[in-house]
């Protein structure tokens, strides 16, 4: 390990803190029962974690990378840290899973400054804490060309209740959390402008989404969502997958897309932005018929979109009587 | 999903294969008990996996960059893959763990021909089906610069006998197995020649490395060895990791250290790269006084090359008497 990499990994060593270790791990006394320890975090060949049992593992990893997933020049150390985690917690929601612990594998420049590196491990270190998610290893290189970050998220659920992509069947109702297109509506904003450092207040959303971690748990104990994925590629591109992997096609109306509200002063997101914006973190989930769903769960607004239908394809209705066939339309992050 | 990398992602896993995910399944008929079974592999947010009862998780997780950990002019495609895996098979071994699944995040440059990704999966798909490892899920990203890609592996152990850096004690033997210094010596010698791609068959050891997934869990299983680290970055370094951990020194004697053959015709390496070079995937480990180690565990040769000591130095001695203190001198991998 070259000096500047030991530095770095003692760097996260001190801040993920031993005391994070200790309240997930064996000797401590948690206020609740917990669905897995972890018996040897950072400093070991491997992490060694221990599983309740009656549950499954569930692991997911993302990337994120600099000019592609986020921009220097835009979003703050923290919010990229922040950002890195939550792609990775909203798929243990999109599961109905409860996080347990992450890994990082983080590549810097050579010429970074040690702050941004500080930074990035605030914002996700804050996160995690918020979730309960202890930071239990990784790996750390030199990057040739810009930051390059790898977030690996290991969560637990109850055997064989894991909410799957494939559980679509025809006649359910099709569900979103939240608002969406706000976070590529700020995308937008930003390169309208020439102005660099866009104010994080404005865009709350987009440079601190929050993974519907608890919304995904209820859901999934409450036997709600038949079907269930994680809106970060976009309604149009996410929904597809759904009825690919379920064999089924869907219809939405599009005047019941709830759009976020973006900007200082606050205006709705256009139509297009919420159908296909990415980087919103609601989920996205499908319902027998005959069940009741409440229009809000664990503080998070819930609405009905649609259904699910026989074919393959996906028809967007408006009250004007209009449908349009709906394509998916891959979203394609800072890509120039 | 970008169009390209909806093809990668396709790619993936036609080439993983659901023959490879059905055979640790569910409804397969494994001809051994397999320590866990994938219940959902790729195409959903998450992988899940389901463990053994009274078995642990080990997680791993390992950057393999372009022009830091290899050089696509040197490092033929399907070795890039093979060793982007064993790394992570490698870190399973250090454990005494059984590895199960892979995943993979891929940051492809968007000019790279498309017969290198299929090159790079072959290779670590190969490594991958002579473990019964499945590739279980992933990312993947279009890369600004350079091939990115992490490997992340997760495996089992038996609970409570993951073998730990930490478990070293004063008077236990230190040994390794197999030679070491070939892959820094394979190395050295791409750089003095101009002749780009060198002979993979000269440079095996280096170009396709074995992971000791076998040996390290014999060790694990008949309770052999005290403390294990794989050697990646170097004996120096490593040996340096066992001492730290556990609060020792070492002492270890040169002419015992078994040294690489490498090139064509072959001969051995220098003491200093047997010392410092790193990469050979060897495994270190130390064992109680009195136990018998064999001179052979599972086709690979085991040899002692000192002791664990008091203090928290590690001392070489030589034949001659010499007796001089070893810095750790961290693997630069091909930095320049």
């Amino acid at each position: 390990v070259p000096l500047p990499e030991k530095a770095l990994i003692e760097q996260i060593r001190r801040l993920a803190g031993p005391s994070r270790l200790k309240q997930a791990g064996v000797g401590a006394r948690a206020t609740h029962t917990r669905s897995a320890q972890i018996r040897t975090g950072i400093g070991d060949d491997c992490a060694v974690l221990r599983l309740a049992r009656g549950s499954e593992l569930l692991i997911t990893t993302d990337f994120s990378l600099e000019g592609i997933h986020f921009r220097r020049d835009w979003h703050p150390a923290d919010s990229v840290g922040h950002r890195c985690l939550a792609r990775g917690l909203s798929d243990i929601a999109a599961m109905g899973g409860d996080p347990v612990a992450a890994f990082l594998s983080l590549g810097l420049p050579r010429d970074l400054a040690q702050t941004w590196a500080k930074g990035f491990l605030r914002g996700l270190l804050k996160l995690a804490r918020r979730y309960g998610v202890s930071l239990a290893g990784g790996d750390t290189a030199e990057s040739r060309d810009g930051i390059l970050a790898d977030i690996i998220v290991a969560g637990t659920v109850p055997k064989g209740k894991a909410i799957l992509r494939s559980g679509a069947r025809v006649g359910d109702a099709i569900y979103v959390s939240g608002e969406l297109g706000g976070s590529a509506a700020a995308i937008e904003r930003f390169r309208a402008r020439s102005k660099k450092n866009p104010n994080a207040r404005d865009y709350f959303r987009h440079f601190y989404p929050e993974p519907r971690v608890e919304l995904g748990r209820i859901l999934r104990e409450k036997g709600l969502a038949a079907a269930m994925i994680d809106l970060s590629d976009g309604l149009s591109t996410d929904l597809a997958h759904i009825c690919e992997e379920s064999s089924v096609g869907a219809e939405i109306q599009a005047e019941s897309i709830p759009r976020g509200r973006v900007g200082n002063p606050a205006r709705d997101v256009e139509l297009e932005l919420a159908l296909h914006g990415g980087e919103d973190y609601e989920l996205l989930f499908t319902v027998r018929p005959g069940k009741r769903i409440p229009a809000q769960v664990a503080g998070v607004a819930l609405r009905c979109i649609g259904r699910i239908t026989r074919g393959r394809k996906i028809v967007v209705r408006k009250t004007t009587g209009v449908r349009s066939e709906l394509a998916p339309q891959g979203w394609e992050h800072f890509r120039r």
